[in-house]
């Protein structure tokens, strides 16, 4: 098990069948070192994809994404879920719909902080349905960048956001898949590369 | 003038007397070097300060406090603007009001994640009216633990946030205080330590 498997056992809470609770190292508190190991990870898979710019959505995305771009050398930019009165530039947007808190969010990024010369690399916390890794997905293509790939720190293997993004064509890379969790018990798989 | 201050010369943008708009590597693009550098600087203030948490609230404070807090080698919190399903905690909660948005949000931290044995460095991106830090210094008092200080990244000193918290007798630190935006220049207060 990698460093962030260990700390889903040691500390995470199954709190039903489909809900994993992080809150204490990812969610809400967030453990700047499990960040740092974790940027370092993204950093590394994706160290020959050119990478340009990473985009992730507020708020659990940018932690890992600000390691991430730390080691990358490459800027973070995170959509926002609600508008800003002071950011006035033209927007991309796409619609999202979180399970989780049941309701449908646009999520919005400036035209000045993607262009059609970047190469993407899109970070997310978790990946279950797939609702806002596709979102920000949408919002490359129409920035007319470059996709070069998906970091996720948790994949529920379980649900189909993973394959949706896969049979795309697109690359994801999870730290952490997480096959199954009945009964309380985090299953993981075992090859977290596939 | 700090790096900080160099970048916000170089690319902030003073879109009225009171607006300054540093969406290019803060509030919506992220420049992780530069959070490092800030991370940096609140470690060293805060060095002697026996912290052992930091707080601050979604979304920009996420990436300065994250690296504060992987130089300080404490955990980061942060409060959340909306209730998550999946946070079934008992919640300290405060309201905040925000006059760029004009919206008050009710912010709120479980208690899972502050205790009276808490010593808290309260970080943000920006102190204007000083409500997101009052809102946040509220909710390290009703966990009951000692508020080491406030770090800010950019405080408005023409606006009275600062002065209101300083006037309390917490310790507030700001990486760059500016004095004025008027005629569309930046004009920041020579010594930031005051």
């Amino acid at each position: 098990m990698n460093l962030l498997q260990q700390k889903i056992i040691a500390v995470g809470k199954v709190l039903s069948d489909s809900v994993l609770k992080v809150d204490s190292f990812l969610n809400h508190q967030i453990d700047p070192e499990l960040m740092k190991y974790i940027g370092e990870e993204f950093a590394a898979l994706f160290a020959d994809a050119g990478i340009t710019k990473i985009l992730t959505i507020e708020s659990s995305g940018i932690a890992p994404s600000v390691m991430a771009g730390l080691n990358l050398g490459v800027p973070v930019v995170f959509a926002r879920k609600r508008k800003s009165l002071t950011l006035v530039d033209q927007l991309y947007s796409a619609k999202v719909h979180s399970f989780t808190k049941n309701e449908t969010n646009e999520i919005s990024v400036s035209n000045s902080y993607l262009s059609k010369d970047d190469v993407v690399l899109v970070i997310d916390d978790f990946l279950a349905n797939g609702q806002a890794a596709l979102g920000l997905i949408d919002i490359v293509k129409q920035a007319e960048a470059d996709c070069a790939g998906v970091g996720i720190v948790i994949e529920k293997g379980f649900q189909n956001g993973g394959n949706v993004i896969r049979q795309r064509g697109i690359r994801v890379e999870s730290l952490a898949i997480i096959d199954s969790l009945i009964d309380g018990k985090v299953t993981f798989r075992e090859d977290t590369s596939k």
